[in-house]
């Protein structure tokens, strides 16, 4: 096996794809996924380290010529991280000029990744438990990074900025719309999906306000169960009621 | 001045325009404006009457190489439809293959105007009667038409899908934000204001219910003054509490 840690390797193997790309895809257009996961009470994003340069990435790509868009971001997430049926949504468009070019100075013009790109971002939020991410040819790893430990990795591009937009869209869109399922397990505490949502703001919730709108959302069904083992009054077990959080998923949390 | 309603005379100029447009804009890339316009108590939305073929458009356009997408949009608004100063949001993408490409059949298949276009959908709402539309070279006329009037005409590629896309963001957008700075006058009712909000739901909404969230809301200063003339008892009249609206604005209608 030959190693792909090897930046003469990688270089050349850029210019080989490079050539290829350009019969394939549409230029100037790239697909950015934005996976968060949450973990330990903690938000993480999936993130590859590129051979070339060693700075880390969004596991992004290119659109086909022959391909819809909503394929193409599938299809990149699978090649770029090896992972499968992720649904993720658009959630902005990154524009500016000089945002990627530089990035590939040191090849010729003609490279196919040194043209302007602008780019296309769409998020998931997942179990990272449930998924298990691997390297692609230009990649050294591909592995989930906590965010409050982005700044001490390099990004490259504007893959920071990304990512902070796409976490905005999330905070965004949990003021909308329920989410935790399929994120939680079966059967949680209302600590633990306070948490969730902590993670996402990025700051602590009030337990009295939050339980109280949780509780007038109707979206938790409290269990004749308790979380047994810890230090303190066993805390009650809740689970999804999904009828009403399709309900709620529906008309959303405010109407008019 | 020569006529540009002749069918001839409008084909030549897209093939004049076409290898202009090869040099200056990123190909298989374009935007979309759906501006709309609330007017007499219901929605409108700006379109253009293509010459060529006769069927009405969102005034469109693409991207040049030199340029940032945020400059673009607004350049192209500028261009097809004779309006500065919106300030416009995006909302979607449109990206499956032949959207847009057997529009312009007739042509050889080098026309720029014929390859495949992902187009990126931006919306804004305002006071129609402080925006005048004016067509530009390709097109006969630029207008507001009503929304539940658009089966009535006929709209080119999937430009129906990007406006019904762009109504269903600005509907989500009045779960999340206050909107009405800018588009009501000064001093309303509060019927006047939930008209808006009817209009852009398309739906009545019960009157008790949303005058009950309005003022929750605190967003509105009810005057000292009333609306005369009409048959019924004069109605109070309101105006935004700046402060207010913009707080709710920056924080949103519903909070964790």
């Amino acid at each position: 096996m030959t190693s792909n840690n090897n930046s003469m390797d990688s270089k050349q193997l850029i210019i080989q794809r490079s050539e290829e790309h350009k019969q394939l895809f549409i230029p100037n257009l790239s697909v950015d996924p934005v996976i968060f996961g949450f973990d330990q009470n903690k938000l993480k994003v999936l993130l590859s380290k590129l051979n070339y340069k060693k700075m880390w990435f969004l596991p992004g790509g290119y659109v086909k010529y022959s391909e819809d868009l909503d394929d193409a971001v599938i299809r990149v997430l699978k090649e770029r991280a090896g992972i499968s049926g992720v649904f993720m949504e658009h959630f902005g468009i990154f524009g500016k000029t000089n945002r990627s070019e530089s990035f590939f100075d040191e090849f010729d013009e003609d490279l196919f990744h040194k043209q302007r790109f602008i780019t296309l971002g769409y998020y998931a939020l997942y179990n990272p438990n449930k998924l298990n991410p691997i390297p692609d040819e230009l990649s050294e790893v591909c592995e989930w990074k906590y965010i409050c430990e982005l700044d001490k990795i390099r990004l490259a591009m504007d893959h920071r900025e990304i990512i902070d937009k796409a976490l905005l869209a999330l905070q965004e869109k949990i003021a909308i719309k329920p989410i935790g399922y399929n994120l939680l397990p079966e059967k949680f505490t209302l600590s633990e999906f306070q948490k969730l949502y902590e993670a996402i703001l990025g700051k602590e919730l009030n337990r009295g306000n939050f339980y109280r709108k949780i509780k007038n959302l109707g979206i938790l069904r409290k269990l004749d169960e308790q979380r047994r083992g810890g230090a303190h009054k066993a805390p009650d077990l809740y689970t999804f009621d999904e009828e009403q959080y399709n309900k709620t998923l529906k008309n959303g949390l405010f109407n008019w």
